[in-house]
């Protein structure tokens, strides 16, 4: 399996889904679709898209059915970043090398566009042709992804995310608010795929939640080490901006050291649970590895 | 029929079903908990559900299958005024006569409280027991929110209505951001109660669209005419506050006398529309008369 060459085509194939989902320029009110164009198609990795389409792969899915939770949740994935990256939030200026949607429009307009990527995710999955004759998938599509953008998963970790700068947060509280900022949503592009027929029993299924768990955890202590330690070129946003705002993170908490051994404690734990799919899980593994070992 | 005994039984009705599905302040993270229950728990009006379940008067439809887009209309209603009401937007202190929600808490709280609400709505309407038999139904009403909820619909309208502040919006272009900003929300009410079985044949949809248009035009007429004559005591909010920003209403751009025949011939138009419902939509005749000529 020549995972690189996989993961060019699935980029490829959820950038030209995300350009056709978006509303066209042309369309108005222009400046609100345009930022939201921008905040959507500023050249992310698509982590999410790829694990929906990997799990997939796993699974034996057909990808015609997974373009619309892949554009979903990359939809919320941007929205949740839009938000996070206000003056009143985080207050970034940069996201991906390039000024965050409030610098480069306006505040307004960029709580607007986030507010309408929201609504936009929901009615990919109402609307898609490939998942139109199956209801009973499409519902439960939009209750997982309701359900981990809520106030008990990446919203309420933000919440609490945001309570504790200045506070020195316990391990467990810490990585409570991992599972649910990032781990939520990286969980729910596995769980998607698993929801599209045909769909996993009980073993494939659980062996899948945990496999999420531990990829979400090890995504977001691999995320910390970079802030620490990456160079703002690299990683595309400002480098020590957590310990700027003294918000709690594994590195802080534990030291480098244990949280690099803990990085790869979860990364076998996660690859572990893959076991039983055999080889259809291959490109599954080359992304888990990636994504926990990427140095941006 | 007593209109005003109907709408006590079903304003306690949604006021109920709302505390069950908003989450308790005793599950964490709890301030967050506690901004959501404030921002929607704030003694509204509750014209919206009302239209739900008076529109589902009209055609038959069991109340039990209304509670799940009542509830999920109101919610997005309640996260709009939110946002809306942010110092990047309206910069608005007071909101049904209390503080705002940002004002409450803090804007970081605000901004996530909302947030949280939008995929609170879309899981209402996929959880709700009453509505889990009917796949296809939930479906329809999760495509009819989040259409009404985006960029072309009432997230496009308060992205044009700010745009306009200082410009002279044409007659045209006014009623356009009307029928999106507030009007698409009401429209919503009325055609979720006819996506639930039994659904109305064709014609009565038509109907009940153009009902709804004219309602949702008439509604945020009379509302500008509030805002200029009402007192802030009465509609809770601080009176005069579109013109001290400039902001385009219809009185302003053709005198209220004017103003105030449009919102008649809007009214009768509407209720011209029900005549072939019969007496079974006596309530939807009370309560558009109602909200049409309400004094806040």
């Amino acid at each position: 399996m020549d995972g690189a060459s996989k993961t060019d085509e699935y980029q490829a194939r959820i950038e030209a889904a995300l350009d056709r989902w978006l509303p066209a320029l042309e369309i108005p009110p222009h400046r609100l679709h345009e930022a939201m164009r921008y905040s959507v198609l500023g050249g992310g990795k698509r982590i999410r898209p790829l694990l929906v389409y990997a799990a997939g792969e796993a699974l034996g899915t057909d990808p015609a059915l997974l373009d619309a939770p892949a554009v979903a949740i990359e939809l919320m994935h941007a929205f949740s970043l839009v938000h996070d990256d206000l003056p009143a939030m985080d207050n970034d200026d940069l996201r991906r090398g390039r000024p965050t949607t409030h610098k480069a429009f306006d505040e307004a307009t960029a709580i607007l566009a986030a507010d309408a990527l929201q609504p936009l995710a929901f009615d990919v999955l109402c609307t898609d042709p490939a998942l139109v004759p199956y209801a009973d998938t499409q519902v439960a599509l939009v209750h997982i992804l309701a359900e981990a953008c809520g106030s008990e998963g990446m919203t309420g970790g933000q919440a609490i995310d945001l309570a504790s700068e200045g506070n020195r947060l316990e391990a467990a509280e810490l990585e409570h608010m991992y599972r649910l900022k990032t781990g939520r949503l990286l969980r729910t592009s596995i769980m998607s795929a698993a929801a599209c027929p045909p769909r996993p029993d009980l073993d494939g299924t659980h062996a899948l939640e945990r496999f999420s768990d531990y990829l979400g955890l090890a995504f977001q202590i691999r995320d910390d080490i970079l802030d620490v330690e990456g160079e703002t070129e690299v990683i595309g946003k400002q480098q020590g901006a957590d310990e700027a705002r003294s918000k709690a993170t594994y590195p802080a908490l534990f030291g480098m050291e244990q949280a690099r051994a803990r990085v790869a404690e979860l990364l076998a734990a996660a690859l572990h649970e893959l076991d039983s799919f055999g080889s259809r899980a291959d490109y599954l593994t080359y992304l888990a590895r990636l994504i926990v070992e990427r140095d941006h």
